[in-house]
């Protein structure tokens, strides 16, 4: 049986090979973080590697995640459908080993990460999600939920702000399960970290609560399973262990420099390496009796067996549970959903409520939310402004995780990115809210869920100058576009309590993506509609007025800005115009839809237009063409009531009208 | 003579009836935070309220800047420039009282604050930008530069990770004359901040390195009094004194509470108010007893008469430096730097190398930095792949400020936000590297340099796909659309050396607001110039290649991109297709060209044209109109070697041509 060292220096091996092959790449967490991994890994994890989705898997993320190898040669050795081709063709197109871990790319990966901080965040939100799940669902001798959430995070992670808001969180919500550790080896790309970051990391995170486990050896194997057993054991507080490592351990002249960060060791190192490990192996080779000592593949099956027995007693026991325990695992919703669905939307257009769209957000909740406890919402410290609370909403606290709601505080980015770590467990349709000017905050992790394809709500409120005399520091203007920018977001701004139900509805059928919910704070007028127009919102661009015959001028508008488009309308009408106002409230789910409804919507033949939306006038021109205008912003907003804004920044029927007859050269 | 309470009641009785007549904003924080800033304004503060331009003025920075009030009162009491007819006009168009203290529109106000967590990282900032310079220019029995950062923060702020990264890098960086009040009162704005914040703070900080000055009580003048002299003696160390305040102190029944934070009192409370603080007067009315003892003029005059004074001295012994430090304050770039600017541009085009811009941008600091000291540089643990430290850079560190660099560690936000604080603080031109996809990090400390015209420059390397391996995670896509749509800010993306040198010349001459240098990672060809064309680039956008006659095409392409359109028009050229090739580095410089330059460089009557750019395709259409095509990218990235992917994403000269040909209809 190969010694411990044995085992670890083969994810050291397959690092700097793979590394080298590629020429580029991380060799230096990988070979540093070896040790760790490998007692972890051995000693600790319940996984199964023939099963990657068994839904109470222990949750392993590499938050360093350009330490990739580290991961790739875990999954290899441990027995995953990840084999040495896999591993030869490290960061090649169309591999399943890119140069950061990518969740849907390889067996095992739980998480995308890379952006540093966010890997921890997301472990975060899976320790959060398991707490919740295990409060709703476990019953006294039926353990159902019962996972831990281990994570590795180096000192980029840890310097970055996010760390903060998601480990001061996790030490308020008592996730006993999340066991963090530290790769302290003081180098970062710039170098020696001792010139920019001194931080006490232990007396830190024991002032957020923490469990710290201090002055570990990285390397001492004892030590690590020593301190792994204590974290286990405390089950009230998350746990760091601080590990002292070398970067690069066993790469006897780079190793403890930012030289082995990032780049391939070398032949003449790689060579010098494999002697001083005694690893006496070719590139990308692995003795039988090394892979023995690695093959999780028995251990596993067992254990998720084992649990299926603990499933199957609580199926017996608690048959309707279980059955909603497994449709929520696998990501179904609730059978009766879309006729719960069509119901509110009747409701809605029948009720007929002009409220502002932040408000009707609240009634959808208060709609949906009895026949989906999937929803575990929450706010960054704007709740009452967010109305994300519905009226079934408890909260989840350090005492008590049975809950639907949780305070993130004012932590817009570690919020985004615990929500998608709670997606990425399973179980639940997270949502969360904030201010939209405050979606900047968290943007990079808004981007992670669209990358990921994670089923993330974000509901963003006060989504213009008309939040009033806020300012130009709370008033978004650019943030509409920009979220429309990222790939595979969806992005919903409702003109009213009707469309308001549709996009709710839209981003919880939407299981493969993230969607931003985007809202008024001031009231919006009820719009009528045929059914066959309210049918029409799910296709993100409808007409909602129109004249008899064909439109020589088509009024674009979204959101608060509907109801200004449709008073013009009524006066082009009267003026004997035929104009034809098109609500877009998803303009990423109309360029969805085929070519002949967008043509029927958006007739080529009319180039006679005028788009409003009280945002970034420039986004708008590619709808309305050469011959269009814009009815937008062109900079920053101000401080002052609404109304005043509005009339300041022309946002009125007199300047529509305007803009609509110098298009039409009247 | 009033009594301190009383004195600080006028800020009470000043905000609670400011809120209560514009109907909005936050009464809560000005009202709990009274008697510190009542303590520090009368006893400390060393500033003149009729300069509010001294440079060597104490700052003053309200990092929890919804309590504008708080600040608004402070600079009335103590005899700015702002009269009672502003204060009633709080929140108010055109008034010089917006709902957030904004840079420009009130006399005293250092920065503008609202997003959480950024005002405290302005004040890092400005007490480095303090040490820095003080470290540059004091001389022996000449304190040239000696002032204190004071900085207001609240529960908020301190949730926020941008405090982690700044005021863990204060620690670092030994930021003695840096003071922050922690607002410790125990509420935000979901209620008690129990259930979502229990942090040691103290703690924390001292996790950090700083001097902490802990349970003070927040309304005990003396307590107060004695913490900021000692907070004054510490002359290593950054300083938080925590004070335990109650919000909304004054308010008899509504203090204490959520409900004072951020709404009116109402008519009743307010008179409970005045009531249980025994303050007789109507609204908006000061007895002169207690302008009295507000009133810093004299002092403030003296204060200033002194520097006066040590500067003379200073200017006698050393007129150079002296002549030097006036030009720095004053933000105006040395005589030489216009002549200095054009030779670098000339010497770049006979040089004609073909270098990444990255490395282009490395150059242009080797050429500007030796005739401009005022540039303070640094990168987010990025320095070796940002280019950011040429040769003649010296790192800062606690024990020595007389640097020229500052290793920021991995905090992208905080970074940006600091380089707000030291553009802010006066003396500087900072600039600072991390990848473009990093931007989204510190995207809203972005937003507020445009919003507050500072002279930032962020440089943003590895651009776009090119960077190859690292994969989607770090592949920007729709970064460069996105930050273009901020306004104010200016973007360039240079396709060789040339339009480099340019860029940071645009970048530097820019007084008024940040700039955005975004780079490639991989070498980019050189493209030959007439010097008219050389002359051209400053435009934003410009001719690079034509056909004699008048184009049937157009190729507009940006960056990296650019050398792909013109391999492609010398196919067209061979083909007999009169293309023309636009290379459009800056958008926003382009587009405030007139209207005359604009047409003759894409003129309205050539349609067909076709945009390149390896970002989201969909900002081009707006260019390329109907009839054109964009090469760009629909959706994310892919991890392997940047040749793979610019081939597997269609951008290649074959495919340029198709799409050339398809708009052509060929």
């Amino acid at each position: 049986m190969p010694s411990r060292r044995e085992l670890a220096n083969a994810i050291r091996a397959l690092s700097m090979d793979a590394v080298q092959q590629a020429k580029s790449g991380h060799p230096g967490a990988p070979m540093g973080m070896a040790d760790i991994a490998e007692v972890l890994w051995n000693d600790h994890l319940r996984h199964n590697p023939a099963n990657p989705d068994w839904w109470n898997r222990d949750r392993f993320v590499l938050s360093n995640g350009h330490g990739s190898m580290l991961l790739y040669s875990l999954l290899h050795l441990s027995g995953y459908d990840l084999g040495m081709e896999d591993i030869r063709r490290f960061r090649q197109l169309d591999s399943r080993t890119p140069g950061h871990p990518e969740l849907g790319y390889t067996p095992g990966v739980e998480t995308t990460t890379g952006p540093l901080g966010q890997g921890l965040a997301n472990a975060v939100g899976m320790a959060l999600a398991e707490k919740i799940l295990a409060a709703q669902f476990n019953r006294p001798g039926h353990e159902l939920v019962d996972h831990h959430t281990y994570c590795f995070a180096g000192d980029g992670c840890l310097m970055e702000g996010i760390s903060h808001e998601a480990c001061s969180l996790a030490g308020t919500l008592g996730l006993g399960k999340l066991i963090v550790f530290y790769d302290d080896n003081g180098i970062s790309i710039d170098g020696k970290v001792e010139g920019w970051f001194t931080d006490n990391t232990p007396a830190r995170f024991r002032a957020y609560g923490w469990h710290v486990i201090a002055d570990v050896d990285g390397h001492d194997s004892e030590a690590i399973d020593a301190a792994i057993r204590k974290a286990r054991q405390e089950s009230d507080k998350p746990t760091l262990i601080c590990c002292k490592t070398v970067i690069g351990f066993g790469a006897p002249n780079a190793c403890g420099s930012h030289s082995v960060h990032g780049a391939p060791l070398g032949d003449d190192e790689i060579q010098a390496t494999r002697e001083f490990l005694k690893w006496d192996h070719g590139p990308f080779e692995v003795p039988d009796a090394v892979y023995e000592g690695w093959d999780a593949r028995t251990a596993g099956a067992a254990a998720e067996e084992a649990w299926q027995r603990v499933h199957e007693d609580y199926r017996r026991a608690h048959p309707e549970l279980a059955a909603e325990f497994d449709r929520r695992m696998q990501g179904a919703l609730p059978a009766s959903f879309a006729e719960h669905a069509d119901d509110l939307i009747r409701k809605a257009a029948e009720d007929g409520a002009s409220v502002a769209s932040r408000k009707a957000s609240e009634m959808a909740l208060e709609g949906f939310g009895p026949y989906l406890p999937d929803l575990v919402g929450g706010s960054a410290d704007l709740t009452g402004s967010n109305n994300t609370r519905w009226s079934g909403c408890t909260p989840v606290t350090a005492a008590d995780g049975d809950g639907n709601y949780i305070f993130y505080g004012v932590r817009e980015f570690a919020m985004t990115a615990i929500q998608n770590g709670i997606a990425l467990h399973g179980g639940f349709i997270p949502y969360g809210g904030t201010f939209l000017v405050f979606s900047d905050y968290a943007r990079n992790a808004v981007r992670m869920a669209a990358l990921m394809g994670q089923r993330n709500v974000m509901v963003y409120t006060h989504d213009s100058i008309g939040l009033g005399e806020d300012g130009p520091t709370h008033q978004p203007v650019e943030h509409l576009a920009s979220l429309r920018m990222i790939p595979r977001l969806s992005l919903w701004r409702p003109c009213d309590a009707v469309e308001t139900v549709v996009a709710w509805r839209a981003a919880i059928e939407r299981a493969d993506g993230p969607t931003a919910l985007v809202l008024s704070r001031q009231g919006l007028p009820h719009q009528e509609r045929a059914p066959d127009q309210i049918d029409a919102i799910r296709r993100g661009g409808y007409v909602l007025r129109d004249s008899g015959s064909a439109p020589e001028l088509i009024l674009i508008a979204t959101g608060a800005e509907v109801g200004l488009a449709v008073e013009a309308w009524e006066q082009l009408q009267s003026d004997g115009v035929a104009a034809r106002v098109v609500s877009m409230p998803a303009v990423d789910v109309f360029e969805a839809q085929d070519e002949a409804y967008r043509e029927s919507v958006l007739p080529a033949a009319c180039d006679r237009r005028v788009a409003i939306e009280a945002a970034s006038a420039e986004y708008w021109y590619r709808f309305v063409g050469p011959r269009g205008r814009v009815v937008g912003m062109h900079g920053f907003g101000e401080s002052a009531p609404a109304g005043d804004l509005f009339r300041h920044f022309g946002f009125t029927v007199d300047n529509v009208l305007a803009q609509a007859r110098a298009v039409l050269g009247h």
